[in-house]
C-alpha cells in the first residue's frame, strides 16, 4: 500500500490527545552471532531494564525497507518516521546539508564533497586527503565558500562537515539535481567532470564544473587537501510532515547531525541533544510538555557494529538499557524500542536482517517474553512488520487514531 | 510495493560476485495431516539431511501469491523468480508453448488445446478424449498443423504436448489474446465458439473459429480424438529478465517442460536436466562454473500430492533429501529450499497454505530448529514472507546487493 493512500487515511483518523510517545532508536542494533548458534549482540547484552519491559510488551521484528535490502541511514530512518523509503528516496547531498543545520532552499542543489589529494599530474592520490582534522576541513572549506559562477548568476556555498567531508550548495535559478558524481572511486586517475544525466541539467553541470575549476586554483597550495570530489547531488525533498499526517508535535533528540537532518525532513522540532545519553535525557525532560512524539537516537551501537567490535556494541546497548528507567519515569503512553537497521559486528556493515522491536503501552498484547533479543522478537506477538507500520502502531497504542469507517 | 518500483531498486543495487545461489523447489511440498493432529507429508518424511541443515538455517513460510490464494504452477513459480504474480499474469497458452520449447513470437497468440470426443450430435462426450496415448496425440496434432486461415493471412501451428493436450499457435498480424475459451466445462453440450472479449479481438476470434471449422473436417474420422477445445489464449509475456533485474547468470534444471518454459520467461538458461534427480545433479555440476543462480525443480512431490497418495509424496520428499549432501558438496553460498505452493495429499490438489522455507547461508540467523517441517517453519526466524521476497533475500545472503541509500 503506497504512502499517498495511507497518508490520506492517517490524516483523516489522527486526533490530538495528551498522550506521549517515545521512539527510542539504537542505531544498527540488530545483529548476528559471531559463530553459528551463538548469541547476537542484543542477546549477549545485560539489559535488565529492557528485559523486564519485554515481559509486559509486544515483541516483533521490523523490515526497514524490503526483505533483503540493506538500508543506509536515510531510508532506515524515513521508514521509522512512516515514509516508505522506496517512494521517498532522498539524495545524500540533501541529507548531508540538512544534517549540519544548513538551511537548504527548494531551488538549491546540494552535493556531498570530499577533499582529496591530487598528485603532480592532477590524478587522485588519496580520495579522503589522508582524513584531515576537522580544523583543516573548516579552514579549507572557508577558502571555497562564496565562489560565484555563471557570471554571478549562481553562488556556491561551502560548509565543513568533518575530516575530509564538506557540503557544497549551488544556489541559483532553474537548477537540476540530475547530475553524475565526480568521484572516480579509484586513485591514479583524475576526478571526473560533472556530467548531466538529463537535458535540463546541462546548465547546472556547467556551473558545478566552473566551481571545480575555480576551487582548484584556490586549493593549489593546500596539499594534501588540494582537490575535491562531489557526490550525491540532490535537491531538498518535500515530505509531508508528521504534524500534517499524524497531527503530532514531534521532537528529535539526536546527537549526530545526520539524524537531526532526517528528523527535520519529517517536520520534527530539533531539541538540543547535547553530547551523550545523559544530555539527551535532560532534553527529553525539558521538552516533555511541549511535544507528544520524541525520537531519541543513539548512534554508537551502529558505530561499534561497523568497527566489528562485538563487545563494544554490547556495551553501547547496555548504556541505553541503563537509560530506560529514566524514560519510563516520565510515564510515556507508548515506548517503542528498535533500530533503523541491523549492523552485525560479524559483518562490520549495515545488513538486511530484520530488527528487533519492543512496543510497550498499557493496551499492547503481551506474552511474558524472557528478554529482549532477536530470538524472542522473531517469535513475538507483533510478528514481522515493515518499518513504515511502526508509527501507525504507536499512534494506535497512544489512542491517537479514530476508527476507520463506520 | 509493486514490481516496477522494486525492480528499479534491485537493478541499482545488484552487483556481480562469484557467490552461488541454489533454489531447490519441491513442487507442491507444503501439506496437511490426513487426520487432525497428525503429521504433514514433510513432517512425516525421514529427511536427515534437511533436518541437519535446518538447525543451522533460517526457517519460515512463504505465501506464493496472496493469503488464501491457491496458485497454479505459473504464478507459483513467477513469485519464486521475483515477479509479483498479481502484476504478471501469464496465460496458459503462452506457458504451454514455451514449455515445449516452441519459439513463440511476440505477435503470436497461443492456446492450450485438448482433444475431445464428440458424439453423433456434435456434443462433447469426453473432454479429454479418453486420455489418448502420446503417440495418438502426435499423429492427430500433425493432421492439424499448418492450416491456413484468413485467406492465407494467418497460419495455425499445432504441436503435441502429451495425452489429450496440444498447443495451437496462431501466427499473423494484429492479433489479440482477448478471447474467451471454447471448453464448455461439461459434457452433452457442444463446444463454444471463440468469442472476442474486446473489440480489437474480433478478427482474431474469426480466425480461430475458421481453424476450428477446418480442424473438425480433418478430425471427422479420428474418434475418439474427433474434436478439440481451446483455452488460455495468450501472447508471449515480456518479463524483465533476472539477468537485467538482479545481474544474474541464471540457469534452470527442470525435467518438466512447463518449468523450463517458466524459467525461460524469466531469462534463465535452460540446462539439460535429463530425466531424474541424478541427471539434474550432473547438470548442476556441469553448469556450476558458468552460472551463479540455479533453479532446480522436482515435480513428483506435487504429482503424488495430486494423486492423494500421502506415502508416495513422503517418498518423493525423501528422494530430494538424499540429494542435499551432493548440492552442499558444491559449497553454494546460499541454498533455499521451498515449494511453489502446497499440494496436500488430503486435498488432492494445489492449496493456499503457506509453504515451508529453509534458507541457508553463513550469514543467516539460526535457531537450532529440530527439523524441517510446517510447524518449525511457522515459528521460524524468517517469519511469513511473500514468495516475491525470497529471491531478494537470497541476493542479500549471497552478498549480491549494495546498500540502499546513504
Amino acid at each position: 500500500m503506497s504512502n499517498p493512500a495511507t497518508f490520506a487515511v492517517f490524516r483523516k483518523l489522527a486526533k490530538q490527545t495528551p498522550s506521549k510517545m517515545v521512539l527510542l532508536i539504537l542505531d544498527g542494533v540488530g545483529g548476528l552471532p559471531m559463530t553459528p548458534g551463538g548469541m547476537t549482540e542484543l542477546e549477549a547484552a545485560r539489559t535488565p531494564n529492557l528485559d523486564a519491559l519485554a515481559a509486559i510488551s509486544s515483541l516483533g521484528e521490523t523490515v526497514p525497507v524490503l526483505q533483503g535490502i540493506t538500508p543506509g541511514s536515510g531510508p532506515g530512518h524515513l521508514g521509522l518516521f512512516g515514509y516508505d523509503p522506496i517512494e521517498y528516496q532522498v539524495g545524500r547531498g540533501a541529507l548531508e546539508a540538512v544534517g549540519i543545520d544548513f538551511d537548504l532552499r527548494p531551488t538549491d542543489v546540494a552535493a556531498r564533497g570530499n577533499f582529496c589529494t591530487l598528485d603532480a599530474q592532477g590524478n587522485v592520490a588519496d580520495r579522503r586527503a589522508g582524513r584531515p582534522s576537522d580544523e583543516v576541513c573548516q579552514r579549507v572549506s572557508a577558502l571555497l565558500d562564496g565562489i560565484a559562477v555563471g557570471g554571478d548568476s549562481a553562488q556556491c556555498l561551502v560548509r565543513p562537515v568533518r575530516e575530509h567531508r564538506f557540503v557544497l550548495v549551488l544556489r541559483g535559478e532553474g537548477l537540476s539535481e540530475r547530475l553524475d558524481e565526480t568521484d572516480p572511486q579509484a586513485t591514479g586517475v583524475p576526478a571526473l567532470d560533472v556530467q548531466p544525466l538529463a537535458p535540463e541539467a546541462v546548465t547546472t553541470a556547467a556551473l558545478f564544473n566552473e566551481f571545480i575549476a575555480q576551487a582548484k586554483q584556490r586549493l593549489a597550495d593546500q596539499a594534501p587537501t588540494n582537490g575535491l570530489l562531489l557526490r550525491g547531488f540532490a535537491q531538498y525533498p518535500q515530505l509531508p510532515s508528521l504534524g500534517d499526517t499524524f497531527g503530532l508535535k514531534p521532537a528529535a533528540i539526536a546527537v549526530y547531525p545526520m539524524y537531526r537532518g532526517l528528523a527535520k525532513l519529517a517536520g520534527m522540532k530539533i531539541l538540543d541533544a547535547g553530547k551523550n545519553l545523559q544530555d539527551q535525557m535532560t532534553a527529553l525532560r525539558a521538552g516533555w510538555e511541549a511535544h507528544d512524539f520524541f525520537f531519541i537516537h543513539h548512534k554508537y551501537t551502529d558505530s561499534r557494529g561497523e568497527d566489528g567490535d562485538f563487545d563494544a556494541k554490547v556495551a553501547e546497548i547496555e548504556k541505553v538499557d541503563a537509560m530506560v528507567p529514566d524514560i519510563l519515569a516520565l510515564k510515556p503512553d507508548v515506548l517503542l524500542v528498535t533500530g533503523d537497521h541491523s549492523t552485525p559486528a560479524k559483518l562490520k556493515s549495515h545488513s538486511w536482517h530484520p530488527v528487533p522491536v519492543l512496543l510497550h503501552s498499557n493496551v499492547c498484547r503481551t506474552e511474558q517474553a524472557p528478554g529482549f533479543g532477536e530470538r524472542q522478537c522473531a517469535h513475538g506477538q507483533l510478528g514481522t512488520v515493515r518499518a513504515v507500520d511502526l508509527l501507525p502502531l504507536m499512534m494506535a497504542n497512544a489512542g491517537k487514531f479514530e476508527k476507520f469507517g463506520a
